[in-house]
């Protein structure tokens, strides 16, 4: 593997110093990208684009082609390849969410999953790390990724996308041992998907949490912090002589933040609800921070976003920890100058609080 | 008007002793229940149903006819009832939320909005207050309600519901002056509206900030909380030598409920995100606090929904100053007899708080 020539985004996970907030993009390749949808309608759909190790490298490298400045890379995959992977059938519906052929509501549909083989089952995901970290060739790191054993649950019981999650949430009201059963085999799937994406080349990773947040606090203890504990417990954590840090991000999890740093994860990341300030006095001793401006904010003009960026570094204030991201995904409608300006922003306006 | 039979609402509100904890549900008029659904045929359609007074008095009373135990009604009617009298002329199609005529999205369009006369622009919602009043004949408390200026203002500038509110924050972040303009128009009449109501009858008022929550921290402070506050000053706190209280619910404001409090509301609302034994340690020497039970677990058993009240409850501790409520809208799916052990459960395990 080549030396890798941009470390920013690792050296400010584990607080070294930095000579800028490093700085990527939730999302960073996709539809909002005129050539990511020209990559799209070639491979025909976004699955074959994820299954496509060569397709999922050229979309990965479009936003850092595009934006030098941008400090990571992501790989280019669905969250919900494992679910997948156990036999479920995803596929998506035109202007709907994400589905499933098969649904999990019993214990005969928890003890007839398997728990995915990430080369045997998943081989086109570590085919794609191996091939962008290839590509990449040292110039910035590469994140591997997961959805969280509770997101993923969501989706299986429910059958694709949910507004209030409510039979998944019945489900874990009424039967918390058979919740449980699922959450410990997507634990399990998870924790075995992410260690080979490490092998495979990843250098982070981050655990998507998309639904915790809709969970009471106690909830979302038991069923989703409880599964990103194990995760965070069974990763390989150093690799080649370098700590390969983990970014756990609940959506809506501002609230939480103390438990979330005591997983002993790397970083969290945080949504726009969340003061990144405050939450650096109430977990930053722990814990590297990821965010967080509003990802709407990319529909202001120019100026405005400038102007945001500066607030939220002023927030977090001097020394590392920080790295810029958005709160959440950017979504397909943004001008791609504007995210050029909010990526050229954060590096212009945050040397002054590394000096 | 008469005698006030159950004040258990208005005690607790106002951290005086109670015998067990009162309890109310958001949306507890509504398509959950059969009887709400044989008038809203009979009416024809949701509005229908809120601008005539007997038939808004017929489904306010339909719950307390079958739940004995709830301490207090409210007034049935829609939040958007303000925009509507503005002239945006307010439309609901099947299956889809809200939708106005017009939209408000330059400086014309918010010069053009009157402040609507509640009296004479809203007079059915006052006729429909002192109708439910007099039909309630002391029994329990009428609360009386108002949309937020912001959440009404997505509405407004987006023509509807949205899920990002991209046009609404683009206004507030690009236009922040046509934005404050908008909102400054839109607590005046909800003061003056929520008055109207409270001079009506209305024993106490709730205002619901149902979108606050999907504003960075920042911007919920400018373009929610301070308008919110204006109402707050502005509101009658007193009548018949009786306080109205006011109750300020945020949805997602779990993280700001030190800066809620502050604005001199009687009462926070809590979803189920916030621990509410945590809630009360950090605001509850200033407030009263109402919720917060996931309205999801109405889906789940009558057991299991016991069970969380009971920890609901034992999160509050002892003492006055909690009334119990969903910590959203009951949905319509839910069994009515789900929402009778509900309320049943919060009388029958509550009273060793109060002993």
């Amino acid at each position: 593997m080549s030396e890798l020539k941009n470390d920013r985004f690792l050296r400010a996970l584990s607080k070294q110093a930095v000579d800028v907030t490093p700085v990527w993009m939730m999302r960073q390749a996709g539809r909002y990208l005129p050539e990511y949808r020209a990559s799209r309608s070639k491979a025909g759909d976004f699955m074959s684009l994820c299954m496509n190790p060569q397709f999922a490298c050229e979309v990965t490298m479009q936003p850092l082609d595009r934006y030098p400045l941008l400090d990571a890379a992501i790989l280019f995959s669905d969250i919900l390849t494992i679910p997948d992977a156990m036999g479920l059938g995803l596929y998506f519906e035109t202007g709907e969410g994400p589905r499933f052929k098969k649904t999990v509501r019993t214990a005969a549909d928890v003890d007839a999953l398997p728990i995915p083989d990430p080369h045997k089952d998943l081989g086109y995901v570590m085919d794609a790390v191996s091939t962008i970290r290839r590509e990449l060739n040292g110039r910035v790191p590469l994140i591997g990724f997961s959805g969280s054993p509770w997101t993923l649950a969501t989706y299986m019981v429910e059958g694709g996308s949910s507004k209030d999650f409510r039979l998944a949430k019945a489900l874990a009201f009424n039967s918390p041992e058979l919740m449980h059963a699922l959450l410990d085999k997507l634990a399990q799937s998870v924790t075995s998907y992410l260690n080979a994406q490490i092998n495979a080349g990843a250098q982070a990773v981050q655990i998507f949490d998309t639904w915790g947040g809709a969970l009471s606090h106690n909830a979302y203890r038991e069923f989703s912090l409880a599964y990103m504990q194990k995760i965070v417990d069974g990763l390989v954590r150093e690799k080649d002589g370098r700590a390969v840090p983990v970014i756990l991000f609940t959506k809506n999890g501002g609230q939480w933040l103390e438990s979330i740093a005591a997983t002993g994860a790397t970083a969290l990341g945080l949504d726009w609800t969340t003061d990144i300030g405050e939450a650096r006095r109430r977990v930053g001793g722990k814990v590297a921070l990821q965010g967080n401006m509003d990802p709407t904010m990319l529909y202001a003009s120019p100026q405005r976003i400038r102007q945001e960026v500066a607030t939220i570094l002023e927030s977090y204030g001097h020394g590392s920890g920080h790295i810029f991201n958005l709160g959440h995904g950017i979504t397909p409608e943004v001008d791609p100058e504007h995210a050029r300006v909010f990526i050229e922003s954060v590096h212009e306006l945050s040397d002054k609080y590394h000096r």
